[in-house]
């Protein structure tokens, strides 16, 4: 990747002449089953893209109540867009279609105008869960009926592929527009692809303008992008492979931890007495990093360089640490 | 209240030189419990402007599922004020302490900052539900230990000190702002007060012009705003009587009705397999006005205008409604 | 005034059913040769609506640079909309159409859209100074070329009709919106009505909903607005007579004027070493008000309660004052 | 640089882990004279983070009326911040000190608070002017005196350093905060500082995130940029002198030129009958590239890549063009 990146061609991005970078906006629209792409920044940056283009100042938008566009991206929805954030409950993620068609808002003066409809693929905070096609199309159908828009957020998208094996494009057919990270899983080092129609993807450069995301000589970043679409997909199955093994040893330690479907292993050490914060200053000690999630809850993900000999470390630590803390009490 | 009208002493309130319009902000101050008050032109203004001068663009503001500010001001707090709502379900219009201290923000840079707390009471879409001062003393802890505000849309706060036999002050100490609305069942023509501690209330004055809520000879106003509140409030005991009245009486049609607090009746017509509209078209034919509130609860107010064989009438009429529908079958 | 508003017939005008206020729309709307109309509380709010509704966020708006839109509403439209103001200076607050032309934006992703132009009508800050149908027509045509729309604040179009000799509608044909404020000359007690097509005025209906501006019983302030319509703007020669009478006495005696054209009077106490706050505060002793618009400029408006003898008494006062400077020197 | 980059020690700059940005950020606060710097990805996510840190919705900036944070940056102040622009207009990009006083606003409810002054220098618009510290120091005496901030828009910052051979510490002890690209003349490929004390800059980055600015392994950005700030900043007289040169030639050919200070050069085809885009089109059939920046006005920027050779070829395809168009007249 950094070979790629050192020998990319360049040019001025914002006059749309860098070609590498054109390069990986036509791959990512063909990948993901749209009509164009667009370049950005980052994860965060795509999606406040995407509702800075569906939506005006005074909209609403129907999300779930943990999705990282309500939860991580510091309130920037209302504080950019002015759109207000209708959050629904989900299970392991999934908001239920009923629901979302329950949560559109009439014609009333009282109202402001549902305007968006976002998923999350897979879904961070419920654990790496993965959204099938059959749970994205029941959503998708509600809001087509109803002439509203779609966005997927889907910054770890090739990971439900992958968990599902099935090409992405029978995930992103039930979206109108689609955030893919190029980063994380896919190892690049920087940015993320945003995809739709072409008029919209206009629209969405000109947002992205207005964020300072248009960049110079971008194309040194969009090289390992392209490396990172067209050959690091299906390597995601080694993160799963490591994060299973993950969740089997912390079930043979009997420890709390919520099924795997992805890269994504959310450990409960409330049973330990532990709290996510004290387990994870524990962890960092013997050179194992993780977030905390909630007041017990700690989240693992694997990646490529978490290697099989990785995790039964990481699980001999663990054993470590619940037998001092059993010896405490 | 026309009287008052007609005779009231105007001025400019724009540079506060209405003098009617002075004596109504100090009088809703002192009832309030407050330092300062500001006359709006309607309750959504007034919280609106409570929103505006607690936060800036960002930040984020705690309240309940279904509380007017969120579910009837037209997604105003996001599109006027850029801040993200934070929505937690409610318990006939209460949301937990605990739910409320677990859903304010930490220090974290994907987060955004939580700057305020809402509460109603009563809350209009729980049925005119009342607040207790101990629930709202639960809340008002958990927000003051974390030096974070709390308002109160008290639009029909006088319903609720009337139903618990309290001063209003007993429910505004555990608020740092409050608005209540002089029109509904306080009788006035138009408007609302926003209270609270002077410094905020300047402020508050400042955003007020801005939404163009500064108004020149206001007093014309203010003058039935101020019986509302002196003389007016007490006879909110009548409407909460009609309303009880209409409970039992739907209760003896095998009518399903939620728990009547103050002067809302929320009746469900889903086993009679009427719809909130037929029911209301039905209703509105013979001259019963009601509003619908899901697609099987429909909402009917008491208020001034409404005397006991009124009650008595609407009974009947439902009673008719209801033989009908079962004949249909 | 105030026996009509006694005496109005009211209803609920969120849900369009306050027969007072449809009147007063309805006349405002046939008067201002427009479609349909608003009532909303003040020339601001009417003012911000009309940006609201015609703008989304994002856009930029072109103006007079010191225009009440821009000068004297707080930075609402920043604020509350998100568009950003272009500003042209004017000659007596007219902008040159060929002005106007070169400041709409081309299409390039480094600029936002001109999606507003807005010319104010009589001009406050430029003394009250009339636009003449020319001047409106070659600015509209210049904007129609280009498919943006014309808002007009018409605060004082009465004002401006009058001083022409001509309907109002031969000002309001060459803007697509405008706001008539019912206050000042008008004399009713409090209210502006914005008017535009149908759609527009719908969608407005929704933005003045948002910004509070929607009330209950709205008829009593309707009541006089129907009188100020109807019969309140042929007296506004009147007022001009009296700032003419205003302009004439200070040149005899040799204080700096700016040309009177309507009700508005600019005064300049730079040649009498006398900053505008000196010399307001020395009228404000003799009973006499008026506004400070800059560091040597005051500004005077006739209105109903002036008479010929009040500007005569006026006149002796500022002459005292002018004696009494000289003999300080 | 490319070198640089390849060999660039990366780490999650979210989470300031990467050692390289950590580095840049270290040295662009020890050369622009402040506490604390942010790497960003663009001058436009420098400029609109600055004034979203400085400002909360409703306030007002002033800044030159043909600046780039107000001209090019596609609205975003209003857009995104929700700040009004107040633009004065400069000579040759300076505004004048005793304008800016006057601009800022009094108490008033009627006004937005000023909380913002904007320089650029060198200024774009004006063909690369440049502000001496002595213009510089007039504002921000305005500015202190009121306690408002003054952020500097460096884009081209060192190009004004050292056409008045000063340190940029001597142009940016006259700010509160400044942005300074690393691109442009300074010849990497990607990104600018945003820097200021360490308060700004932590609530900076939080912003940053907001906008989607916040990125993972972004060292390998930040590398080139070290070498931007360490080696590139002396290397900017040439691309003066190559401009100077173009200046003299345009002279010779008495094609109308603005007065050239740094790499900036201004070209007015207005007598030749030609318009810039005519002019650009004929250029670049030759190889040619430039910008138009009004109807007769071209922008050519000299920088690394030109070479005195390059300019005297320009040159020479320029006098082709007159004799061209003479010839057709």
């Amino acid at each position: 990747m950094i070979d790629a990146m050192a020998q990319a061609e360049v040019g001025d991005d914002v006059y749309k002449e860098d070609p590498t970078i054109n390069r990986l906006e036509e791959i990512a629209a063909d990948y993901l089953g749209k009509e164009a792409a667009l370049f950005v920044t980052s994860g965060t940056q795509g999606n406040q893209v995407a509702v800075l283009t569906h939506c005006v100042n005074g909209d609403e938008v129907i999300l779930e109540a943990e999705s990282h566009l309500f939860y991580y991206e510091a309130g920037a929805m209302a504080a950019l867009a002015g759109v207000q954030t209708r959050t629904l409950p989900g299970v392991r993620g999934a908001m239920q279609a009923t629901d979302v068609e329950k949560a559109i808002r009439g014609v009333n003066i009282h109202y402001p105008r549902t305007k968006l409809i976002c998923l999350e693929n897979t879904h961070n905070r419920a654990g790496g869960a993965v959204l099938t096609p059959d749970q994205m199309k029941a959503v998708y159908d509600v809001a087509s009926a109803r002439h509203i828009p779609v966005h997927l957020d889907g910054a770890r998208l090739y990971n439900a592929a992958v968990a599902l094996g099935i090409d992405v494009r029978e995930l992103t057919r039930y979206t109108d527009t689609v955030q893919v990270c190029l980063s994380k899983g896919l190892s690049a080092p920087v940015g993320s692809v945003l995809a739709g129609d072409r008029d919209f993807i206009e629209e969405a450069r000109w947002w992205r303008k207005k964020l300072g995301g248009g960049m110079r000589q971008a194309g040194y970043l969009a090289a390992p992008g392209i490396l990172a679409l067209t050959e690091m997909t299906q390597r995601l199955q080694e993160d799963h492979d490591r994060a299973k093994q993950l969740e089997v040893g912390l079930q043979k330690l009997q420890i709390e931890v919520e099924p795997v479907e992805t890269n994504i292993v959310l450990v409960n050490t409330h049973s330990l007495k532990l709290t996510a914060e004290q387990f994870i200053s524990r962890l960092r000690e013997k050179g194992v990093l993780a977030n905390d999630f909630d007041q017990y809850v700690t989240r693992f993900t694997t990646h490529r360089h978490i290697e099989e000999q990785d995790i039964t470390r990481v699980l001999e630590i663990m054993e470590g640490i619940v037998e001092e803390t059993k010896a405490l009490r």
